[in-house]
Protein backbone atom coordinates (compact mmCIF):
# COMPACT_ATOMS: atom_id res chain seq x y z
CA UNK A 1 0.00 0.00 0.00
CA UNK A 2 1.08 3.34 -0.96
CA UNK A 3 1.97 5.91 2.01
CA UNK A 4 -1.00 8.10 0.51
CA UNK A 5 -2.90 5.33 0.13
CA UNK A 6 -2.43 4.13 4.33
CA UNK A 7 -2.99 7.94 5.02
CA UNK A 8 -6.29 8.16 3.50
CA UNK A 9 -7.67 4.98 5.63
CA UNK A 10 -6.39 6.04 8.51
CA UNK A 11 -7.87 9.48 8.24
CA UNK A 12 -11.44 8.24 7.91
CA UNK A 13 -10.74 6.36 11.01
CA UNK A 14 -10.26 9.33 13.11
CA UNK A 15 -12.82 11.38 11.37
CA UNK A 16 -15.42 8.36 12.11
CA UNK A 17 -14.06 7.90 15.48
CA UNK A 18 -14.23 11.49 16.20
CA UNK A 19 -17.78 11.91 14.90
CA UNK A 20 -19.01 10.57 18.08
CA UNK A 21 -16.71 12.50 20.69
CA UNK A 22 -19.99 14.59 21.40
CA UNK A 23 -21.72 11.40 23.03
CA UNK A 24 -22.67 12.74 26.09
CA UNK A 25 -23.23 9.07 27.40
CA UNK A 26 -20.13 7.88 28.10
CA UNK A 27 -20.64 4.49 27.83
CA UNK A 28 -22.05 4.57 24.68
CA UNK A 29 -19.38 6.66 23.13
CA UNK A 30 -16.86 4.26 24.48
CA UNK A 31 -18.62 1.49 23.08
CA UNK A 32 -19.51 3.00 19.80
CA UNK A 33 -15.76 4.38 19.33
CA UNK A 34 -14.56 0.97 19.93
CA UNK A 35 -16.86 -0.81 17.62
CA UNK A 36 -15.38 1.94 14.43
CA UNK A 37 -11.65 0.85 15.57
CA UNK A 38 -12.38 -2.62 15.33
CA UNK A 39 -14.96 -2.73 12.16
CA UNK A 40 -12.32 -0.59 10.44
CA UNK A 41 -9.26 -2.32 11.16
CA UNK A 42 -11.49 -5.50 10.27
CA UNK A 43 -12.18 -3.84 6.82
CA UNK A 44 -8.66 -2.74 6.03
CA UNK A 45 -7.50 -6.76 6.75
CA UNK A 46 -9.81 -8.13 4.88
CA UNK A 47 -9.72 -5.64 2.13
CA UNK A 48 -13.40 -6.36 1.25
CA UNK A 49 -14.16 -5.92 -2.42
CA UNK A 50 -17.25 -3.75 -3.44
CA UNK A 51 -19.36 -7.51 -3.81
CA UNK A 52 -18.22 -8.91 -0.93
CA UNK A 53 -19.46 -5.99 1.28
CA UNK A 54 -22.86 -6.30 -0.71
CA UNK A 55 -23.22 -9.77 0.52
CA UNK A 56 -22.12 -9.11 3.62
CA UNK A 57 -25.08 -6.43 3.45
CA UNK A 58 -27.41 -9.06 2.08
CA UNK A 59 -26.37 -11.72 4.55
CA UNK A 60 -27.00 -9.32 7.31
CA UNK A 61 -30.01 -8.67 5.60
CA UNK A 62 -31.78 -12.32 5.32
CA UNK A 63 -30.73 -12.57 8.82
CA UNK A 64 -33.14 -9.83 9.65
CA UNK A 65 -35.59 -11.11 7.33
CA UNK A 66 -36.10 -14.74 9.65
CA UNK A 67 -35.85 -12.90 12.82
CA UNK A 68 -39.17 -12.85 14.33
CA UNK A 69 -41.01 -13.04 17.73
CA UNK A 70 -40.43 -16.93 17.86
CA UNK A 71 -36.33 -16.78 15.96
CA UNK A 72 -33.91 -15.11 16.72
CA UNK A 73 -31.02 -15.32 14.02
CA UNK A 74 -28.91 -12.85 15.61
CA UNK A 75 -28.45 -14.45 18.10
CA UNK A 76 -27.73 -17.38 16.45
CA UNK A 77 -25.11 -15.75 14.86
CA UNK A 78 -23.67 -14.47 17.88
CA UNK A 79 -24.01 -18.45 19.06
CA UNK A 80 -21.82 -19.49 16.09
CA UNK A 81 -19.45 -17.23 15.96
CA UNK A 82 -18.78 -17.82 19.72
CA UNK A 83 -19.51 -13.93 21.01
CA UNK A 84 -22.26 -15.86 23.44
CA UNK A 85 -20.04 -17.82 24.94
CA UNK A 86 -17.13 -14.84 25.09
CA UNK A 87 -19.79 -12.86 26.70
CA UNK A 88 -20.96 -15.66 29.27
CA UNK A 89 -17.10 -15.72 29.93
CA UNK A 90 -16.38 -12.02 30.44
CA UNK A 91 -19.77 -11.88 33.40
CA UNK A 92 -18.44 -14.59 34.67
CA UNK A 93 -15.15 -14.52 35.53
CA UNK A 94 -12.90 -17.36 36.59
CA UNK A 95 -13.32 -17.64 40.38
CA UNK A 96 -10.55 -20.25 42.19
CA UNK A 97 -12.74 -23.78 41.66
CA UNK A 98 -16.00 -22.28 40.98
CA UNK A 99 -18.31 -23.94 38.13
CA UNK A 100 -17.25 -22.72 34.95
CA UNK A 101 -21.05 -20.83 33.13
CA UNK A 102 -21.84 -21.67 29.71
CA UNK A 103 -24.22 -20.39 27.21
CA UNK A 104 -28.05 -19.70 28.48
CA UNK A 105 -29.41 -20.96 24.97
CA UNK A 106 -33.41 -20.21 24.47
CA UNK A 107 -35.36 -22.86 26.26
CA UNK A 108 -35.54 -21.93 29.58
CA UNK A 109 -38.99 -20.86 30.65
CA UNK A 110 -39.82 -19.34 34.51
CA UNK A 111 -42.17 -21.06 36.58
CA UNK A 112 -40.70 -24.78 35.93
CA UNK A 113 -42.76 -27.28 37.98
CA UNK A 114 -40.96 -27.61 41.52
CA UNK A 115 -40.15 -30.80 41.76
CA UNK A 116 -38.80 -32.83 44.85
CA UNK A 117 -35.44 -34.09 45.44
CA UNK A 118 -35.76 -37.29 44.17
CA UNK A 119 -38.16 -36.55 41.84
CA UNK A 120 -38.80 -36.88 37.90
CA UNK A 121 -38.14 -33.56 36.09
CA UNK A 122 -39.19 -35.84 32.75
CA UNK A 123 -43.00 -34.84 32.86
CA UNK A 124 -43.17 -37.68 29.86
CA UNK A 125 -39.91 -36.70 27.59
CA UNK A 126 -39.16 -39.82 25.66
CA UNK A 127 -35.23 -40.96 26.36
CA UNK A 128 -33.80 -43.08 28.88
CA UNK A 129 -33.87 -42.49 32.51
CA UNK A 130 -30.56 -40.44 33.77
CA UNK A 131 -30.07 -40.40 37.39
CA UNK A 132 -28.32 -36.86 38.22
CA UNK A 133 -26.92 -36.06 41.98
CA UNK A 134 -24.54 -33.98 43.57
CA UNK A 135 -23.94 -31.12 46.09
CA UNK A 136 -24.12 -27.64 45.89
CA UNK A 137 -21.29 -25.64 47.82
CA UNK A 138 -18.92 -22.38 47.85
CA UNK A 139 -15.60 -22.66 46.70
CA UNK A 140 -14.46 -23.81 50.46
CA UNK A 141 -16.70 -26.76 49.98
CA UNK A 142 -19.13 -25.46 52.26
CA UNK A 143 -22.22 -26.93 51.62
CA UNK A 144 -25.16 -24.27 50.08
CA UNK A 145 -28.55 -25.72 51.51
CA UNK A 146 -31.92 -24.00 50.11
CA UNK A 147 -29.96 -23.46 46.98
CA UNK A 148 -32.93 -23.19 43.64
CA UNK A 149 -31.55 -25.62 40.98
CA UNK A 150 -33.39 -25.41 37.30
CA UNK A 151 -32.84 -27.72 34.96
CA UNK A 152 -34.00 -28.23 31.56
CA UNK A 153 -33.06 -30.49 28.64
CA UNK A 154 -34.44 -31.35 25.21
CA UNK A 155 -35.98 -35.14 24.78
CA UNK A 156 -34.66 -38.36 22.84
CA UNK A 157 -35.34 -36.80 19.45
CA UNK A 158 -33.45 -33.12 20.11
CA UNK A 159 -36.68 -31.15 20.94
CA UNK A 160 -37.40 -29.23 24.09
CA UNK A 161 -40.50 -28.99 25.36
CA UNK A 162 -41.37 -25.81 23.82
CA UNK A 163 -40.74 -26.99 20.32
CA UNK A 164 -43.93 -28.82 20.31
CA UNK A 165 -47.16 -27.32 19.35
CA UNK A 166 -49.13 -28.60 22.33
CA UNK A 167 -48.55 -27.03 25.63
CA UNK A 168 -46.52 -29.88 27.14
CA UNK A 169 -44.17 -29.44 30.00
CA UNK A 170 -41.62 -32.01 29.93
CA UNK A 171 -37.49 -32.25 30.61
CA UNK A 172 -38.10 -29.51 32.97
CA UNK A 173 -38.19 -28.49 36.56
CA UNK A 174 -36.90 -26.77 40.01
CA UNK A 175 -35.40 -28.65 43.58
CA UNK A 176 -33.89 -26.73 46.40
CA UNK A 177 -30.90 -28.71 47.82
CA UNK A 178 -31.08 -30.40 50.76
CA UNK A 179 -29.73 -28.95 54.04
CA UNK A 180 -26.28 -30.77 53.46
CA UNK A 181 -26.28 -29.06 49.64
CA UNK A 182 -26.98 -32.51 47.75
CA UNK A 183 -29.39 -32.79 45.38
CA UNK A 184 -30.74 -35.64 43.40
CA UNK A 185 -33.44 -36.39 40.60
CA UNK A 186 -34.30 -37.95 37.45
CA UNK A 187 -34.17 -36.74 33.68
CA UNK A 188 -33.35 -38.35 30.69
CA UNK A 189 -29.87 -39.17 29.34
CA UNK A 190 -28.81 -35.93 27.01
CA UNK A 191 -28.89 -36.45 23.09
CA UNK A 192 -27.75 -34.22 20.78
CA UNK A 193 -29.40 -31.72 18.57
CA UNK A 194 -29.43 -29.08 16.12
CA UNK A 195 -29.53 -25.48 16.29
CA UNK A 196 -32.02 -23.92 13.68
CA UNK A 197 -30.14 -24.44 10.55
CA UNK A 198 -32.76 -23.85 7.91
CA UNK A 199 -31.89 -20.05 7.34
CA UNK A 200 -29.22 -17.89 6.29
CA UNK A 201 -26.86 -18.89 9.79
CA UNK A 202 -27.36 -22.37 9.06
CA UNK A 203 -26.75 -21.74 4.98
CA UNK A 204 -22.94 -19.96 6.74
CA UNK A 205 -22.09 -22.85 8.64
CA UNK A 206 -22.77 -25.36 5.58
CA UNK A 207 -20.75 -23.09 3.60
CA UNK A 208 -18.01 -23.37 5.89
CA UNK A 209 -18.13 -27.16 6.81
CA UNK A 210 -19.28 -26.52 9.99
CA UNK A 211 -21.95 -28.70 11.66
CA UNK A 212 -25.14 -26.98 13.42
CA UNK A 213 -25.13 -29.44 16.03
CA UNK A 214 -25.17 -28.87 19.83
CA UNK A 215 -22.70 -31.52 21.65
CA UNK A 216 -25.51 -33.51 23.83
CA UNK A 217 -25.91 -31.83 27.76
CA UNK A 218 -28.53 -30.92 30.44
CA UNK A 219 -28.69 -27.15 31.30
CA UNK A 220 -28.81 -25.74 34.97
CA UNK A 221 -28.99 -22.70 36.73
CA UNK A 222 -28.41 -22.58 39.93
CA UNK A 223 -28.89 -19.37 42.65
CA UNK A 224 -28.90 -19.16 46.28
CA UNK A 225 -28.71 -16.11 48.34
CA UNK A 226 -25.24 -14.15 48.12
CA UNK A 227 -23.35 -16.48 45.42
CA UNK A 228 -23.02 -15.63 41.87
CA UNK A 229 -25.87 -16.92 40.01
CA UNK A 230 -24.85 -19.85 37.57
CA UNK A 231 -26.27 -20.86 33.88
CA UNK A 232 -24.65 -23.76 32.78
CA UNK A 233 -24.27 -27.15 31.58
CA UNK A 234 -23.12 -30.67 31.59
CA UNK A 235 -22.01 -32.57 28.61
CA UNK A 236 -21.90 -36.02 28.56
CA UNK A 237 -17.58 -38.00 28.12
CA UNK A 238 -16.94 -39.39 24.99
CA UNK A 239 -19.68 -37.53 22.77
CA UNK A 240 -18.19 -37.46 19.40
CA UNK A 241 -19.64 -33.80 18.96
CA UNK A 242 -17.70 -32.36 22.16
CA UNK A 243 -15.09 -31.27 20.00
CA UNK A 244 -17.18 -29.24 17.46
CA UNK A 245 -20.40 -28.31 19.56
CA UNK A 246 -21.67 -25.08 17.12
CA UNK A 247 -22.05 -22.15 19.78
CA UNK A 248 -18.45 -23.57 21.38
CA UNK A 249 -20.48 -23.66 24.86
CA UNK A 250 -18.26 -27.18 25.45
CA UNK A 251 -15.40 -26.48 28.66
CA UNK A 252 -13.51 -29.69 29.74
CA UNK A 253 -14.64 -29.41 33.32
CA UNK A 254 -18.06 -29.37 32.39
CA UNK A 255 -17.67 -33.02 30.91
CA UNK A 256 -19.15 -35.49 32.96
CA UNK A 257 -19.04 -39.89 33.16
CA UNK A 258 -22.69 -40.66 32.13
CA UNK A 259 -22.45 -44.10 33.83
CA UNK A 260 -24.70 -46.64 31.80
CA UNK A 261 -25.74 -49.18 34.01
CA UNK A 262 -27.88 -52.47 32.56
CA UNK A 263 -29.98 -54.39 34.85
CA UNK A 264 -28.98 -53.08 37.88
CA UNK A 265 -31.53 -51.76 40.50
CA UNK A 266 -31.62 -48.41 40.45
CA UNK A 267 -31.10 -45.49 43.31
CA UNK A 268 -34.74 -45.44 44.42
CA UNK A 269 -36.32 -48.53 43.23
CA UNK A 270 -37.38 -47.25 40.73
CA UNK A 271 -37.89 -49.92 37.60
CA UNK A 272 -35.92 -49.33 34.65
CA UNK A 273 -33.94 -51.80 32.14
CA UNK A 274 -31.47 -49.29 31.11
CA UNK A 275 -30.22 -46.19 32.76
CA UNK A 276 -27.42 -43.86 32.90
CA UNK A 277 -26.37 -41.92 36.18
CA UNK A 278 -24.12 -38.73 36.74
CA UNK A 279 -22.37 -36.65 39.34
CA UNK A 280 -22.20 -33.05 39.07
CA UNK A 281 -20.97 -31.26 42.25
CA UNK A 282 -21.81 -27.54 41.42
CA UNK A 283 -19.57 -25.07 43.42
CA UNK A 284 -20.78 -21.28 43.52
CA UNK A 285 -18.91 -18.21 43.40
CA UNK A 286 -19.61 -15.11 46.08
CA UNK A 287 -21.62 -12.38 44.28
CA UNK A 288 -20.35 -9.20 42.86
CA UNK B 1 -7.99 -9.94 34.44
CA UNK B 2 -6.90 -13.06 36.18
CA UNK B 3 -4.13 -15.34 34.29
CA UNK B 4 -6.82 -17.98 34.29
CA UNK B 5 -9.85 -15.64 32.97
CA UNK B 6 -7.37 -13.99 30.15
CA UNK B 7 -6.70 -18.00 28.92
CA UNK B 8 -9.89 -18.71 29.06
CA UNK B 9 -10.85 -16.14 26.96
CA UNK B 10 -8.19 -16.84 24.24
CA UNK B 11 -8.15 -20.28 24.35
CA UNK B 12 -12.21 -19.56 23.22
CA UNK B 13 -11.38 -17.04 20.30
CA UNK B 14 -8.62 -20.14 19.07
CA UNK B 15 -11.60 -22.73 19.19
CA UNK B 16 -13.52 -20.58 17.35
CA UNK B 17 -11.40 -19.51 15.24
CA UNK B 18 -10.20 -23.12 14.09
CA UNK B 19 -13.91 -23.95 13.25
CA UNK B 20 -13.30 -22.16 10.16
CA UNK B 21 -10.13 -24.16 9.36
CA UNK B 22 -11.99 -26.79 7.37
CA UNK B 23 -13.58 -24.05 5.19
CA UNK B 24 -12.53 -25.16 1.53
CA UNK B 25 -13.34 -21.77 0.04
CA UNK B 26 -9.87 -20.10 0.99
CA UNK B 27 -11.38 -16.38 1.14
CA UNK B 28 -14.76 -17.53 2.64
CA UNK B 29 -12.12 -18.88 5.74
CA UNK B 30 -9.93 -15.86 5.51
CA UNK B 31 -13.28 -13.54 5.88
CA UNK B 32 -14.78 -15.74 8.64
CA UNK B 33 -11.61 -15.85 10.61
CA UNK B 34 -10.66 -12.33 10.60
CA UNK B 35 -14.47 -11.51 11.31
CA UNK B 36 -13.97 -13.69 14.61
CA UNK B 37 -10.72 -12.33 15.76
CA UNK B 38 -11.74 -8.66 15.22
CA UNK B 39 -15.22 -9.34 16.70
CA UNK B 40 -13.82 -10.83 20.09
CA UNK B 41 -11.05 -8.45 19.68
CA UNK B 42 -13.96 -5.80 20.32
CA UNK B 43 -15.46 -8.05 22.94
CA UNK B 44 -13.01 -8.24 25.25
CA UNK B 45 -12.12 -4.72 24.85
CA UNK B 46 -15.67 -3.54 25.47
CA UNK B 47 -16.51 -6.31 27.82
CA UNK B 48 -20.52 -5.85 27.60
CA UNK B 49 -22.14 -6.66 30.01
CA UNK B 50 -25.13 -9.50 28.58
CA UNK B 51 -28.01 -6.57 29.11
CA UNK B 52 -25.61 -4.28 26.94
CA UNK B 53 -25.21 -7.53 24.59
CA UNK B 54 -28.80 -7.89 24.37
CA UNK B 55 -29.26 -4.28 23.86
CA UNK B 56 -27.06 -4.74 20.82
CA UNK B 57 -29.20 -7.63 19.46
CA UNK B 58 -32.23 -5.97 19.53
CA UNK B 59 -30.83 -2.83 17.55
CA UNK B 60 -29.44 -5.20 14.59
CA UNK B 61 -33.23 -7.07 15.13
CA UNK B 62 -34.29 -3.36 14.67
CA UNK B 63 -32.10 -2.60 11.53
CA UNK B 64 -33.10 -5.80 10.15
CA UNK B 65 -37.06 -5.17 10.33
CA UNK B 66 -37.23 -1.85 8.90
CA UNK B 67 -35.63 -3.31 6.20
CA UNK B 68 -37.31 -3.71 3.01
CA UNK B 69 -36.81 -3.86 -0.63
CA UNK B 70 -36.93 0.10 -0.31
CA UNK B 71 -35.18 0.73 2.76
CA UNK B 72 -31.79 -0.49 3.19
CA UNK B 73 -31.27 0.09 6.84
CA UNK B 74 -28.36 -2.56 6.86
CA UNK B 75 -26.26 -0.35 4.07
CA UNK B 76 -27.33 3.40 6.08
CA UNK B 77 -25.88 1.53 9.25
CA UNK B 78 -22.84 1.03 7.24
CA UNK B 79 -22.85 4.22 6.02
CA UNK B 80 -22.69 6.25 9.35
CA UNK B 81 -20.11 3.97 10.63
CA UNK B 82 -17.63 5.14 7.32
CA UNK B 83 -17.79 1.90 6.44
CA UNK B 84 -19.13 2.33 3.18
CA UNK B 85 -16.48 5.08 2.43
CA UNK B 86 -13.50 2.95 3.59
CA UNK B 87 -15.12 0.22 0.67
CA UNK B 88 -14.53 2.75 -1.46
CA UNK B 89 -11.19 4.11 -0.20
CA UNK B 90 -9.52 0.34 -0.65
CA UNK B 91 -11.19 -0.57 -3.73
CA UNK B 92 -9.90 2.86 -5.25
CA UNK B 93 -6.57 3.16 -4.42
CA UNK B 94 -4.49 6.57 -4.18
CA UNK B 95 -3.09 7.31 -7.62
CA UNK B 96 -0.98 10.32 -8.31
CA UNK B 97 -3.40 13.24 -8.93
CA UNK B 98 -6.28 11.25 -9.90
CA UNK B 99 -9.57 12.25 -8.69
CA UNK B 100 -10.38 10.86 -5.68
CA UNK B 101 -13.73 8.41 -5.19
CA UNK B 102 -16.35 9.07 -2.57
CA UNK B 103 -19.53 6.94 -1.58
CA UNK B 104 -22.09 5.77 -4.26
CA UNK B 105 -25.52 6.48 -2.61
CA UNK B 106 -28.92 5.09 -3.22
CA UNK B 107 -30.00 7.11 -5.76
CA UNK B 108 -27.84 6.50 -8.73
CA UNK B 109 -30.43 4.96 -11.50
CA UNK B 110 -29.66 3.30 -14.74
CA UNK B 111 -31.18 4.77 -18.26
CA UNK B 112 -30.60 8.49 -17.15
CA UNK B 113 -31.66 10.84 -19.98
CA UNK B 114 -28.92 12.01 -22.49
CA UNK B 115 -28.27 15.89 -21.91
CA UNK B 116 -26.19 17.41 -24.95
CA UNK B 117 -23.05 19.16 -23.21
CA UNK B 118 -24.36 22.39 -22.21
CA UNK B 119 -27.88 21.24 -21.82
CA UNK B 120 -29.85 20.99 -18.78
CA UNK B 121 -30.39 17.78 -16.47
CA UNK B 122 -32.57 19.71 -14.49
CA UNK B 123 -35.68 18.00 -16.01
CA UNK B 124 -37.89 20.82 -13.75
CA UNK B 125 -36.17 19.85 -10.32
CA UNK B 126 -36.39 23.03 -8.22
CA UNK B 127 -33.38 25.10 -7.62
CA UNK B 128 -31.13 27.81 -8.61
CA UNK B 129 -29.17 27.35 -11.90
CA UNK B 130 -25.57 25.75 -11.55
CA UNK B 131 -23.44 26.14 -14.69
CA UNK B 132 -20.96 23.18 -14.12
CA UNK B 133 -17.96 22.85 -16.82
CA UNK B 134 -14.62 21.09 -16.71
CA UNK B 135 -12.49 18.66 -18.14
CA UNK B 136 -12.04 14.46 -18.16
CA UNK B 137 -8.08 13.88 -18.50
CA UNK B 138 -5.75 11.20 -17.33
CA UNK B 139 -2.99 11.66 -14.70
CA UNK B 140 -0.62 13.04 -17.55
CA UNK B 141 -3.21 15.71 -18.42
CA UNK B 142 -4.55 14.34 -21.89
CA UNK B 143 -8.03 14.77 -22.60
CA UNK B 144 -10.18 12.33 -22.33
CA UNK B 145 -12.93 12.55 -25.07
CA UNK B 146 -16.16 10.92 -25.25
CA UNK B 147 -16.03 9.73 -21.37
CA UNK B 148 -19.74 9.36 -20.27
CA UNK B 149 -20.32 11.22 -17.60
CA UNK B 150 -23.39 10.68 -15.25
CA UNK B 151 -24.35 12.94 -12.94
CA UNK B 152 -27.58 13.37 -10.61
CA UNK B 153 -28.38 15.79 -7.69
CA UNK B 154 -31.40 16.25 -5.29
CA UNK B 155 -33.71 19.50 -5.73
CA UNK B 156 -33.59 22.55 -3.57
CA UNK B 157 -36.09 20.64 -0.86
CA UNK B 158 -33.42 17.92 -0.70
CA UNK B 159 -35.10 15.03 -2.62
CA UNK B 160 -34.36 12.95 -5.42
CA UNK B 161 -36.37 12.34 -8.27
CA UNK B 162 -37.27 9.03 -7.33
CA UNK B 163 -38.25 9.75 -3.78
CA UNK B 164 -41.74 11.13 -5.41
CA UNK B 165 -44.66 9.20 -5.68
CA UNK B 166 -44.77 10.28 -9.25
CA UNK B 167 -42.28 8.95 -12.26
CA UNK B 168 -40.57 12.35 -12.64
CA UNK B 169 -37.13 11.83 -14.02
CA UNK B 170 -35.00 15.36 -12.90
CA UNK B 171 -32.03 16.19 -11.45
CA UNK B 172 -30.26 13.57 -13.95
CA UNK B 173 -28.34 12.48 -16.98
CA UNK B 174 -25.76 11.66 -18.77
CA UNK B 175 -23.24 13.67 -21.10
CA UNK B 176 -19.86 12.59 -23.67
CA UNK B 177 -17.22 14.45 -23.03
CA UNK B 178 -16.13 16.81 -25.99
CA UNK B 179 -13.41 16.29 -28.54
CA UNK B 180 -11.28 17.95 -26.31
CA UNK B 181 -12.39 16.15 -23.10
CA UNK B 182 -14.26 19.76 -21.69
CA UNK B 183 -17.97 19.18 -20.83
CA UNK B 184 -20.56 21.48 -19.56
CA UNK B 185 -24.30 21.31 -18.19
CA UNK B 186 -26.87 23.10 -16.18
CA UNK B 187 -28.02 21.92 -12.65
CA UNK B 188 -29.21 23.03 -9.66
CA UNK B 189 -26.64 24.37 -7.14
CA UNK B 190 -26.79 21.25 -4.45
CA UNK B 191 -28.40 21.91 -1.17
CA UNK B 192 -28.32 19.56 1.95
CA UNK B 193 -30.37 16.86 3.24
CA UNK B 194 -30.61 14.55 5.58
CA UNK B 195 -30.32 10.36 5.12
CA UNK B 196 -33.34 8.34 6.17
CA UNK B 197 -33.53 9.11 9.85
CA UNK B 198 -37.10 7.67 11.40
CA UNK B 199 -35.15 4.33 12.29
CA UNK B 200 -32.46 2.54 14.91
CA UNK B 201 -29.89 4.57 12.88
CA UNK B 202 -31.27 8.07 13.24
CA UNK B 203 -32.49 6.52 17.02
CA UNK B 204 -28.69 5.60 17.03
CA UNK B 205 -27.23 9.32 15.64
CA UNK B 206 -29.49 10.81 17.99
CA UNK B 207 -28.51 9.07 20.91
CA UNK B 208 -24.90 10.29 20.20
CA UNK B 209 -25.28 13.70 19.30
CA UNK B 210 -24.98 13.01 15.57
CA UNK B 211 -26.39 14.81 12.66
CA UNK B 212 -28.33 13.02 9.76
CA UNK B 213 -27.54 15.39 7.69
CA UNK B 214 -25.44 15.01 4.12
CA UNK B 215 -23.14 18.34 2.81
CA UNK B 216 -24.59 19.61 -0.22
CA UNK B 217 -23.52 17.60 -2.98
CA UNK B 218 -23.50 16.56 -6.99
CA UNK B 219 -23.19 12.66 -7.86
CA UNK B 220 -20.47 11.99 -10.55
CA UNK B 221 -20.28 8.81 -12.41
CA UNK B 222 -17.49 8.95 -15.16
CA UNK B 223 -16.21 5.88 -17.28
CA UNK B 224 -14.32 6.02 -20.42
CA UNK B 225 -12.46 2.99 -21.88
CA UNK B 226 -9.16 1.74 -20.31
CA UNK B 227 -9.73 3.81 -17.41
CA UNK B 228 -10.90 3.03 -13.65
CA UNK B 229 -14.44 3.80 -13.24
CA UNK B 230 -14.83 6.79 -10.98
CA UNK B 231 -17.96 7.29 -8.73
CA UNK B 232 -17.30 10.57 -6.96
CA UNK B 233 -19.51 13.76 -5.91
CA UNK B 234 -18.40 17.49 -5.56
CA UNK B 235 -18.95 19.33 -2.56
CA UNK B 236 -19.67 22.92 -1.77
CA UNK B 237 -16.44 25.03 -0.04
CA UNK B 238 -18.42 27.11 2.88
CA UNK B 239 -20.86 24.89 3.16
CA UNK B 240 -21.22 24.56 7.35
CA UNK B 241 -22.02 20.76 7.05
CA UNK B 242 -18.56 19.80 5.23
CA UNK B 243 -16.98 19.18 8.64
CA UNK B 244 -20.39 16.70 9.88
CA UNK B 245 -21.29 15.00 6.76
CA UNK B 246 -23.21 11.61 7.96
CA UNK B 247 -21.86 9.08 5.55
CA UNK B 248 -18.36 10.53 6.07
CA UNK B 249 -17.97 11.61 1.99
CA UNK B 250 -16.31 14.51 2.21
CA UNK B 251 -12.76 14.68 1.03
CA UNK B 252 -10.90 18.35 0.49
CA UNK B 253 -9.77 17.92 -3.02
CA UNK B 254 -13.68 17.25 -3.63
CA UNK B 255 -14.93 20.65 -1.67
CA UNK B 256 -15.33 23.47 -4.99
CA UNK B 257 -15.91 26.87 -5.12
CA UNK B 258 -19.08 27.71 -6.57
CA UNK B 259 -19.31 30.80 -7.52
CA UNK B 260 -22.71 33.41 -6.95
CA UNK B 261 -23.85 35.20 -9.63
CA UNK B 262 -26.37 37.82 -9.51
CA UNK B 263 -27.69 39.72 -12.66
CA UNK B 264 -24.47 38.51 -14.50
CA UNK B 265 -25.42 37.15 -17.98
CA UNK B 266 -25.05 33.12 -18.13
CA UNK B 267 -22.28 31.57 -20.34
CA UNK B 268 -25.28 30.54 -22.71
CA UNK B 269 -27.17 33.73 -22.44
CA UNK B 270 -30.27 31.43 -20.75
CA UNK B 271 -32.24 34.35 -18.71
CA UNK B 272 -31.50 33.79 -15.17
CA UNK B 273 -31.09 36.83 -12.34
CA UNK B 274 -29.72 34.07 -9.77
CA UNK B 275 -26.81 31.11 -10.31
CA UNK B 276 -23.88 29.62 -9.71
CA UNK B 277 -21.35 28.02 -11.54
CA UNK B 278 -18.40 25.48 -10.87
CA UNK B 279 -15.62 24.18 -12.69
CA UNK B 280 -14.39 19.95 -11.76
CA UNK B 281 -12.06 18.42 -13.59
CA UNK B 282 -12.34 15.18 -13.60
CA UNK B 283 -8.55 13.06 -13.86
CA UNK B 284 -9.17 9.36 -14.65
CA UNK B 285 -7.02 7.01 -12.90
CA UNK B 286 -5.51 3.77 -15.16
CA UNK B 287 -8.29 0.80 -14.98
CA UNK B 288 -6.70 -1.78 -13.40
FE1 LIG C 1 -29.83 -26.82 25.09
FE1 LIG D 1 -26.67 12.19 -2.65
Amino acid sequence: MTEAQDAREVELIERVEASFAGCDNDRLREVMQASVRHLHAFMREVRPTEAEWTTAIEFLTAVGHITDDRRQEFILLSDVLGVSMQTIAINNPAYANATEATVFGPFFVDDSPAVELGGDIGGGASGEPCWVEGTVTDVDGRPISGARIEVWEADEDGFYDVQYDDDRTAGRGHLISDDDGTYRFWGVTPTPYPIPHDGPVGKMLEAVGRSPMRASHLHFKVDAPGMRSLVTHIFVRGDELLASDSVFGVKDSLVKDFVRHTGEPTPDGREAPEWSSVTFDIVLAPAG
